[in-house]
């Protein structure tokens, strides 16, 4: 496949999970120095590994969350709790994935995200006026 | 609820995940000294997260095979890797996971995890005489 | 034990340790959504394995220092020097545990803490009118 | 070697890469309670491995990129992208560099470090008036 | 860029730099569940990553040295110490890499990476017959 | 100091805690390679940093428990248990160590460590004749 139509298939995609406007600002950020990087984003992770059919979205979005609550990536890890409500998963579902991060990375992994995951909770409350 | 009652739920539930007797020789093994160790893991870590409603047991398990290749733990993620196969989890489902460890945490991360898979879904072809 | 008991004895180390206000600030904060890990953090944590008597309370708290160093928590790092104070750790002590984390972790790490506990050492001397 | 004699000149090479001001801020912030490790970032840091000459500073600057953005410390990768600026380094090395963190330690840490390169670069650019 | 171009590309780079018969080995042993990861590292990584024209080959194998002992990736650094004398990087520039290594990332990382990086070199003399 | 001295001295302090033949064993298959990273460990790390009055002997082997466990490193925490026993620790200091690590760095870590010391201690008591 050429790496252009793997491109704008992962560009669609990040736009569908995290909205439009913050990935055009995302990658107008990163400007003409961070171009490559975002190349890799869109034609390898979202236009390869995250379009293949082995997982479901939500599963994997909950993979996501433990990937990077793992490697200690609380930045990365807002982002992808964001792409978990957009895929469809649950409160409750994140919340066992912190208590596996709790008991497999230790409590201080679980303590950040659990934080960050309850203000990405609310603030989705806030903004679909629930 | 008892702590002891937590055990007794969680240590079932490790052998059958993991099989009967792999659990009664890593306890054996580690003797006197493991024992406040193992006492968390079979009553804290199975018989309490484990045991929670929020997340399907195939979930939880690629759930953990991202936790366990994202923090660099090859002898855990083999352990839960087995138990993958125990919850039902695919090997499609396995290789996704595996294609996000290597663009999220490196390549290395994903060609360690990745041979001790094959290795793995190797025994488990051989022992059920597939 | 019961867990509840455990979680009440554990809870009353945590508020010894860091401040009844501070506890109370952080278990509210959590929510429903953090409950099960604040019950992993008072019950197991503190309940259990810092009701232990292996180790008297000033070398456990020296010892959480090396490890949240050591583990790039520099939230907890926080937390704990806070609770090493409490616990009766001198100044000289901290200091010596962050040049093993220099050169067993790097000079990154140590500065980070370094900086971490200078701060709270002049909060705790100002708090205390010292 | 005395070390009196390589911290003086370490703290030299220290003013060199990252500016006299900057160097004199830091030494002061870190206070008495930091002098040990000061002792041992500019006498063996810089008075001893960066002064070997097994490799050119610019090279060695690249390699420290590398290393901080692996290591997952944000705050030192800034001060030694300064540092590989003073040292003649260029865009398109640090950028080649930071896809190298992409592919091998995943797309958060090129995430992070990129957006950190960039500021550098934008500030390091208006001081100079280019 | 058609994906099969760039895998041809950087499979012809992999084994320039590593060995024919060494990469024929690991493809093979990958087998059909490693296909995906290694199309990752043939097309993404080598005929990508590698591929571009920012850094000598020599100094991007030095960067790689310093990521993967960053990055606690004992068996990837093997790999690249390979490949840094493939690229004709000298003893004295990877005893150089290893030392930042020490001072940045602990002695522990740079223990380990120094006794495979003595190992690789020997192993190169007795087979060019050095 | 100069730092001959500080080798000097701390190559002393080395052999008495972990024995006379392994350190010269490791410094002899360090070989002219590995010199310098022994003349960082001897002179600056067991000569300067381990010969600080702020911790007692006992205290600083518990803390590098922590430290090399929290920064998954088995093979160093393998030595440092050996010291620890020189350093006059108990087993159940160690064993108190490691639940901290069991809790805040995760089950995995302590796992392993688990067993590294149980490892240790059996051959103590071997070759103590107990």
């Amino acid at each position: 496949m050429d790496t252009s139509e793997m491109y704008a298939r992962g560009l669609r995609r990040r736009k569908r999970m995290f909205g439009e406007a913050d990935v055009e600002n995302r990658m107008t950020a990163s400007g003409e120095f961070g171009a490559p990087l975002q190349n890799i984003i869109n034609a390898y992770v979202y236009g390869d590994v995250w379009e293949r059919k082995g997982l479901a979205d939500d599963i994997r979005s909950l993979v996501m969350l433990g990937i990077t609550a793992a490697s200690n990536r609380p930045a990365e890890f807002r982002v992808h709790a964001k792409g978990a409500l957009a895929n469809g998963c649950t409160k409750q579902q994140v919340q066992d994935v912190l208590l596996l991060v709790a008991m497999y990375c230790g409590v201080p992994a679980a303590i950040e995200t659990n934080r960050i995951a309850s203000e990405v909770f609310a603030e989705s409350a806030a903004s679909s006026g629930a």
